[in-house]
């Protein structure tokens, strides 16, 4: 992709600009994590790494709406329970992972693209500490993610992503990203299962980035991964077909366009719904709309050791109206830090 | 909705028209068919309607890649299989089912509009013979389809839908549409379904109309289900949530929008794929592309008495290229006169 067709198809990623705008504004804000000693262990007991207040309230949830003669029950066709990614599932913090891998691509191809140490947008992430990244800007970011992105094919973006995610390592944690997922939504998205429910990814984050990895991180297989998207574009190209991504008809699945990609993917009303942000606040409205007993889980980051604490002061995870309305209608909040006995898995 | 707001808004609708033309052009094909009488039968044995070559093939492919001690397994989290609805699950003819029930919408809610019968376009599918509308025209389909689909909630488009699959009746077969279905596609659904495949419709028809009854009908519930679809929009209304189908943004899933399609919403290459027409050309190419040993299943429309017989000379389920291809690639013919033992699950 030549660099200069990216700046005069411009117009086309207004959207794109939405959606790494919340990586612009959260690139100031880094924050420190422990680094923690990798130590596995087996549960059988349900949601043994919540604390017993939550998981108390989530398995009398499960209960009620899973017995046949309760007045709460949901017939298992209807269980339906969405989850955000990005700051519900596994971290968001200082960046979302996502745009690593852009950088990342960036970086093993900037070689055969010596342009790109000559453009000004883009060699501050060749050369800059990731962590960082102070002189990044919004041009930058999405000529960053439209190079690693798009105008590529379905096979190749897949091949990238898999080959990311069995390699790549977080700064902090020095564990690579598919294993530094939160244990006890693990466990969570477990006893669903164990109890009929289909859950879905319901993220701003890119569709095609996460089903790489979903079905064996999380045991959600791809058709049940939405996410941001833009078209695809099918041709035979000598007799084999192909499908490329391409920029047009970008769909943010963020705020409203979250229970709106729900009606278009999902075609049901969710019953449950997990979630860490204002992005999510507008899902859990459709949730709790259900005709049935629903239930909705905020993530509140309060854990600055473990983890990251952040609500107000940056828009990757901004966490306002959601904990007002959240308090408001009896939603669960979750202090990570006193709620989460454990936060990843090798803890 | 005003029609008024519909000839405005005309322009919103360039998509809208293209699912509406293959509808226009089959109007003048109405063909007649015997209306059988029903007979209930339980089969126990796999595909115990199919004529036994086909039957062979397909139960042949099947044991190969489901044997994981063949070169040709395939793994369950990748058994997907694709079909069609429209003349592959059930008849297309005289005009697509959905068609039937946009009509009737308008019928139903005539008396409360009375400028429907002064408007030329709306007013021939209040008064002419559903079975025939040779006065109809492009624009007359658009407004009956907007009017019946669009700016309506999810709720009441839902209800909508479901108070008409349970009662509406087809005017051949006087059998209703839901139960209208073709036998050997319930078993090949079943026999899939037993053997952990998971089933997809990606279909020309609108998703939220299929949506309804899939899930009780074909046993595939409704986010396994793909279609045409325009946005939505969310909103808190009074304080609850309300999703209303809007005009915008119409995505047309056929011919090369089905493989697009199925990337956007599944996000793997089909190994098994169903389908009746030209329309389903490219997906079925998308899934001879497999790295899979994949199959192809094409029904030929040949039998004019207990269905339709019907190839090049209608729109709707036009099949000319798919056929040439199919022989081509060795992919299976199924000529429904000979191939389909029964055709319907009342015969």
């Amino acid at each position: 992709m030549e660099t200069g067709q990216i700046i005069h198809t411009k117009t086309k990623y207004l959207f794109f600009v939405c959606l790494t705008l919340s990586i612009a504004f959260c690139l100031t804000n880094c924050k420190k994590a422990s680094v923690t000693t990798e130590k596995k262990e087996t549960h059988t007991e349900p949601l043994s790494s919540w604390n017993s207040e939550p998981k108390g309230k989530i398995i009398d949830w499960v209960k009620a709406v899973t017995d046949s003669t309760s007045t709460f029950y949901i017939p298992v066709s209807d269980r339906i329970a969405v989850f955000d990614n990005d700051g519900t599932l596994w971290p968001e913090q200082p960046f979302p992972n996502q745009l690593v891998f852009a950088i990342d691509y960036l970086k093993s191809n900037a070689a055969q693209h010596p342009e790109w140490q000559k453009d000004p947008d883009l060699k501050v992430f060749l050369n800059e500490n990731p962590l960082q990244l102070k002189d990044a800007t919004k041009t930058g970011l999405i000529k960053v993610m439209s190079i690693s992105h798009l105008n590529i094919t379905e096979t190749d973006f897949n091949n990238n992503v898999k080959n990311w995610i069995e390699t790549a390592k977080d700064a902090k944690f020095k564990k690579r990203y598919k294993d530094l997922v939160y244990q006890p939504m693990l466990e969570l998205l477990d006893y669903l299962h164990q109890n009929k429910f289909t859950t879905f990814i319901v993220s701003g984050g890119g569709a095609d980035f996460m089903r790489v990895w979903t079905e064996e991180v999380y045991g959600i297989p791809p058709y049940r991964v939405i996410g941001s998207y833009s078209d695809a574009k099918f041709e035979m190209i000598d007799n084999k077909p192909v499908i490329t991504k391409i920029s047009e008809g970008f769909y943010l699945d963020d705020k409203e366009g979250k229970p709106a990609a729900i009606h278009r993917f999902i075609g049901k009303v969710p019953v449950f719904c997990g979630g860490n942000s204002d992005g999510d606040l507008a899902m859990m409205q459709y949730t709790a709309g259900s005709k049935y007993k629903s239930m909705n889980v905020l993530l509140h980051h309060t854990d600055s050791v473990r983890e990251y604490k952040y609500d107000l002061k940056t828009l990757s995870g901004h966490l306002e109206k959601g904990l007002t309305e959240a308090k408001k209608n009896n939603w669960l909040v979750i202090d990570m830090q006193k709620d989460f006995l454990k936060i990843f898995p090798f803890e």
